[in-house]
């Protein structure tokens, strides 16, 4: 999603060329232009874009131009590192209920937020209005959190569990798998390439 | 980088077909057998993949038949979750040094390994022998975890600070931006699409 990386590069730019995208993000000066005529006229030949026009038509074709309200299932590290990361507060995402099924955990605050068991999550997520769920829990105990997840009408999913995860129909999701992104990288010194396709 | 992907279906599958292969992921069967066509003749037409053997190839192709060792700068809650990450482990990647510049925790033992004060970087990293460094320090302080890491012969660069890293040419690097990923889940649910491109 190119998008997402020319957002990134725009960042609070009045100005930034097709060239200065296409260079930051690794992809030729026509793609970048490719992929960005479809958001109207923002670009001024010889001038470059209008930074701010052009982040705020992406937010909207991303549908960043909104609010989205998410909930956590497992509290551990992960969940912890992501309730720090800046990044998503910026972007307009909002944690609103964290869920577990350690007792330990449970009933504790972490980052202004109480930990309520798992079993809560289809009573819960309706008053908390939350559209996507995080799945931060063990490989083992996935497949139960996204299924209590989607009897309870979340949309999306963004899960870490290394597992393949059956959702209904609808229920988008997306993993993410940090081994890959090492292994990437192992790719890259390996064979020195630059670029990582295919 | 598909190549990865394939390795995560193939998992330990003794037969496995492209389309198999091409549904998992998300790409066209032919896609499936062009990716794959460089690394032998590793099919056979309508039985599949042998499974182990192309493992084995995509390992190969990606250097990950062989252990790489990393070290963490920054041991927050991002850095104790990828220690416990199983996933790395299986993949050969072998965590073998810990730096931070808190000294309370310094000393401290997280995960088998003593945490070291990052001035000692340089020093150290060639005594362990390292190739890869995870960037997991706030954006203030991670060009100067980059300096000390290329400055000691580092090969390649996890970041997960959203910040732009400045390295030596050969240093490989890959940034990983937690909030794109949760981007590209909203996307999925605001246009109710099921792909990610562009």
């Amino acid at each position: 999603l190119r998008l997402s990386h020319y957002l990134r590069c725009i960042g609070h730019s009045l100005t930034i060329s097709s060239s200065d995208l296409a260079k930051a993000i690794g992809v030729s000066d026509a793609q970048v232009r490719r992929d960005l005529a479809g958001l109207g006229h923002l670009g001024k030949r010889g001038i470059g874009y209008d930074g701010i026009a052009l982040a705020h038509a992406i937010r909207s074709m991303l549908g960043l131009n909104r609010p989205w309200r998410a909930v956590i299932v497992g509290v551990g590290n992960l969940a912890r590192a992501l309730l720090n990361y800046h990044g998503f507060r910026e972007q307009r995402f909002e944690f609103v209920g964290l869920f577990d099924n350690d007792q330990a955990k449970i009933g504790t605050t972490v980052a202004g937020l109480t930990v309520e068991p798992v079993e809560r999550l289809p009573e819960r997520l309706k008053h908390l209005a939350a559209e996507l769920g995080i799945i931060a829990v063990p490989a083992s105990a996935a497949q139960h959190a996204a299924t209590l997840l989607c009897q309870s009408g979340i949309r999306g999913l963004l899960t870490f569990a290394p597992a393949i995860l059956k959702v209904p129909d609808g229920v988008k999701i997306v993993p993410v798998d940090l081994a890959i992104q090492l292994e990437q990288l192992a790719f890259l010194v390996q064979t020195g390439s630059r670029r990582l396709d295919p």
